[in-house]
């Protein structure tokens, strides 16, 4: 084939499609030649004709096509032949033809491709559903799906109330780095994360949960999920056991299950994770443990427990993962002390946030590892995550060593505390005997038990009907047993509308129940 | 044993270790009553001495007596019976004791427990060391960490000059949404990401990239270590192959093996990834590639290839990962279009970053996934790694649409282009023959390819002693077959120093070669 009427062929492509284009023109001519040679109108081999030629015929400036033909050539499509002219490269695989195997340009080759192309071209007609196409683990995340539900309404479990954080305050915190403009900031940084806020969290963790810890012991994460899956990453192998507390925090699940650990769920009862005698027949090699509030049930966990629970991990050499997700809201005395602080043995890797006590999208967590584990997670943290946000670090490290996160801390128990008393007391009338409130005095939800009878999801379902975001208990649990309840958080709520919504999530119980 | 000196026993403890102690004065007292039962000094069983005997014995407020004592009572050290006094409560379990079964108290329990308990007596003598607790998986990511050795220096590969970054413009377009102070902004934000980053993302792809992409192909992720990690998870089981250029980025290769897949190195020769007759034989469910600027062998992909590639990931209903890492920057004529945009069977997901045309820690990736997989992805996005930055995410948008986004990347591109040329022009004349020095006029680094039987990694450390940062190439293989050379990245030296450096670089290796 020979010389083709390039120019009939790009002014009808540019007629038909890019009339009201905002591309400049070189591009506009490079995607209509790209579109001819992909869909064969210009076939292998075809020549061009010549930029001063196109560029007469097309009213275009030379500069424009040749700018155009530079680019096309530098991406492989067309070929210059010093002296001859241009020409439509020979490296499109014809549709019909066989594997290429490389260094056999055509389809006439070698034994391993000619079965593979046969078998693929039968496939390529009863090609599986592309969901079928995930992982094995793919699709089991795919299935749950938690998240994509995800919204803030009243008493959507875990939300903090963000709305009330000191903008103005953390502004100008951040500010002052941003005017500093001290390069490093900007870079991933050192591994572990900021040292000043590495040792402001040291300094708080220390009093506030009598978390045994230096400075090099703390590393800052993206969050909760980026702890957990580090700690599966570095601590357990594909198949090894997780013990889970059931019913259990749906992400902590998400977050195992992605990297195949088997679990088994451990019942939980008014004391925390109660093991059986079949649980201790087993070898866990992590322990994922929610001791100061457990998630969801609301219950604390009882010294014997977490006793028992440090001497098991120190037996069987397991990991025990200690969320300590939102312990600073505890609203008489004094936050609980860590499980971490108890243990003799650092089998403890220690859990925190800052997204239940600052807001959720800060995205800032930590994590408390033992001396020994420290050289190994801080690289495993840079190599796998990236460290990163280091001007939000070093405001955040400023908010804390001025008090300000203190002073946060203090605010918000107060405001949740009376939210919560609020909540209760709303409820309680109208629930009566029918169930029964959690009465852990900590967190930032409570769950309500019910009857062992009754359908918390349809309860769910119907509260959501009225605009509640309670989720049902029995869904939090992996093992047959589950217990029926609502998990319903407060802290979002503003307490003028506490009593009012309230009210409504008694009654949609209340009538529920009665059917 | 009935009521001990209780007293004397705190007012020793105080006395030795908390003389200057900030702690509040309840505190103190509660640290010492606890570490006093931890310690058996006050025994299980032993009585207390009443709060008022307390306060009077010890000069304190009957208050910070009570306090204390509530503490103690609410993490279960000491018990109230209601008309005898407090005792300290019986949870410990003695170090002598075996394997607490729940329900028996004492060790004389089960047949479970006992042997259990006596491999451990055993064991904890002959512990193994801590490192071999790690995972298989971690033991492997702690054995290379290459993370930890990461420092700015001048020639590290793969750093862009953050410090010319324009700070005050930054500050003023995120300042705009903090004065706003809206909430929802705080939250970890709706899955996928700030729906106009990811429309500004989809714009800038289309026309800059050729990418076809809808707006709700695209999310945001945490940076490009989170989008493979997600891949992996979805795309990929334990166990299941994934092909990889040799040399190839040890940042995705860490992911891969921390999620269990098995790795096939590829050869990369002068058109990137190479797939040989045996290699065709396997059945890869990813294939990593960095198409438009091989990381670090700083070759381009060519057509043909991309097309070979294609089409085998369409017949092996292989997933194609294709790293567009830092494609923005091609010093001649615009960027090369994608792979994605030349694939017609949906089977790429395109990765893209703007920690190397913004700043590395803005740590805000994104991915454009085939429509089928739209959904998995965000779901599980959401409930493995949680959303958040949506501040930050917002500003970035600005800074796109407002065009200052184009103008930073053409500004760094004329800044990197004459550093690369300098670079070039210092080096070639040092290193003459023995040295040949990648052509390719794109990206942050370049490639010094060495004869084969060079020691580059001694190279390397040669440099380090005159404080430069460069990989040996050999680093980057997996395979046996290792080519030498050095990786340079020139991005973040400023140019009045490349000449400099750029002589001592040359002169290291002139002087190496030459023994």
């Amino acid at each position: 084939m020979n010389q083709l009427p390039l120019a009939e062929l790009v002014l009808s492509d540019l007629a038909q499609h890019d009339r009201g284009s905002q591309m400049p023109r070189h591009r506009r001519l490079y995607e209509s030649i790209r579109g001819s040679i992909l869909s064969h109108r210009l076939p292998v081999g075809a020549k061009l004709p010549s930029t001063r030629d196109l560029a007469r015929d097309l009213g275009l400036s030379r500069n424009t096509v040749l700018t155009a033909f530079e680019q096309l050539i530098a991406e492989g499509y067309v070929k210059a032949q010093t002296g001859s002219g241009t020409f439509v490269a020979d490296t499109l695989p014809e549709a019909e033809s066989a594997v290429p195997v490389p260094g056999a340009k055509r389809a006439s080759s070698g034994p391993i491709a000619a079965p593979q192309a046969s078998a693929f071209a039968a496939a390529a007609h009863t090609a599986p559903p592309l969901q079928a196409r995930l992982s094995v683990r793919g699709e089991k995340l795919a299935r749950i799906a938690a998240g994509e539900r995800y919204e803030i309404q009243p008493f959507a479990p875990g939300d903090p109330d963000f709305s009330i954080f000191p903008f103005k305050l953390w502004q100008r915190l951040q500010n002052k780095y941003w005017r500093d403009a001290r390069p490093e900031l900007l870079d991933y940084g050192s591994a572990g994360g900021y040292l000043p806020l590495r040792r402001a969290i040291a300094d708080y963790l220390r009093v506030s949960r009598a978390v045994r810890v230096t400075t090099d012991q703390v590393l800052i994460t993206a969050g909760t999920q980026q702890s957990l899956s580090l700690s599966a990453q570095l601590l357990a192998d594909a198949g090894d056991l997780a013990w889970v507390e059931d019913p259990c925090y749906w992400g902590a699940r998400r977050v195992f299950e992605a990297h195949d650990l088997a679990l088994r769920a451990i019942p939980v009862d008014a004391e925390g994770m109660n093991p059986q005698a079949d649980d201790w027949a087993t070898d866990p090699r992590l322990i994922y443990l929610t001791p100061s509030h457990q998630y969801p049930k609301s219950v604390v966990m009882s010294l014997s427990r977490r006793r028992l629970l440090l001497d098991l991990a120190a037996r069987k050499q397991a990991w025990i993962l200690e969320d300590d997700y939102d312990s600073e809201f505890r609203y008489t005395g004094r936050p609980l002390s860590s499980l971490q602080g108890l243990d003799a043995h650092d089998r403890v890797v220690y859990l925190g946030t800052f997204s239940k006590v600052l807001y959720p999208g800060i995205k800032i967590g930590y994590m408390v590892v033992p001396p020994a584990l420290v050289s190994a997670f801080k690289s495993a943290l840079y190599d796998l995550q990236r460290p990163g946000q280091m001007m939000l670090q070093a405001a955040l490290a400023d908010f804390i060593e001025q008090g300000y996160f203190a002073t946060h801390i203090r605010k918000m128990r107060l405001l949740y505390g009376e939210r919560r008393e609020l909540l209760r007391k709303t409820l309680k009338p109208i629930l009566g005997d029918v169930a029964m409130i959690s009465s852990e005095e900590s967190g930032l939800h409570l769950a309500i038990l019910l009857p062992p009878d009754c359908d918390d999801e349809e309860l769910a379902r119907r509260a959501a009907d009225e605009g509640l975001s309670v989720r049902a208990l029995s869904t939090y649990y992996l093992g047959a047993q589950k217990e029926r309840g609502l998990v319903v958080g407060y802290a979002y709520v503003p307490p003028d509308k506490i009593a009012y919504y309230g009210r409504i999530l008694g009654n949609v119980i209340k009538a529920g129940l009665r059917r």
